[in-house]
């Protein structure tokens, strides 16, 4: 894995948690963007070489309002940046980890990405991500 | 905010969590670290110029052991590096943010470190760090 690319966190509201998150961080959110697959929608800030994702559910089946119901807004899971998603899922599957899906999906942010289930992970649930190449 | 300095992670032993997140993060523990004050022993991995710490009980009464009784392992904090800690913790309490403690304290990793109330901040314990500067 080469760096932590973002951290994800569940918020109820982005109208309130977007301005909490630019006093906090104290660095504007540059950028907000529907990921309607997973029935989310999401807000960035940078961090150094990291971001901070904030997560509102977009339809009541999403993760995120079903997260949010059974242990409240925060942290809901971190991403780190790899080479070659590819490769680092088969090296994950052969130590053991558990993929919640086997081929990688489009997430936010022109990546790919593969989510390992926490419950082979001591409790975090940890995404993969690759920037998408372009030809 | 400079970078995510690191992010902490609850676990319930690090005799088993250190092994398991060498094979998820493919990379040694460089460190691990007891934390008297706190009742904790940290255990640090370097991802980019980020951290991932582990943080176990060592005592009964650790905020971690209550942590883990009321939610499980998982995230517990998100560190942000600052160039000066009392002038951010300053500009985050003039903002509406509330300090768990309003000096700095010594955290793991030879930092002066300052915690925000989790009420405050939308369900995220937030930790300031600042690296101790020797004379």
């Amino acid at each position: 894995m080469l760096k932590v690319e973002h951290i994800g966190i569940a918020v109820k509201s982005l109208a309130t948690a977007i301005p909490l998150f630019e006093k906090l961080l104290n660095t504007p959110c540059y950028k907000t963007e529907e990921v309607a697959s997973e029935g989310v929608t999401t807000a960035f800030f940078r961090q150094g070489e990291s971001k901070i994702e904030l997560l509102e559910a977009s339809t009541d089946s999403s993760a995120i309002a079903r997260f949010i119901e059974k242990k409240g807004e925060g942290m809901h899971h971190i991403a780190f940046e790899v080479e070659d998603i590819h490769t680092e899922m088969e090296r994950l599957q052969q130590e053991g980890f558990e993929l919640v899906h086997t081929t990688p999906k489009h997430g936010a942010d022109n990546k790919l990405v593969c989510f390992l289930h926490p419950k082979s992970t001591g409790g975090i649930l940890v995404e993969l991500t690759q920037e998408r190449k372009t030809l």
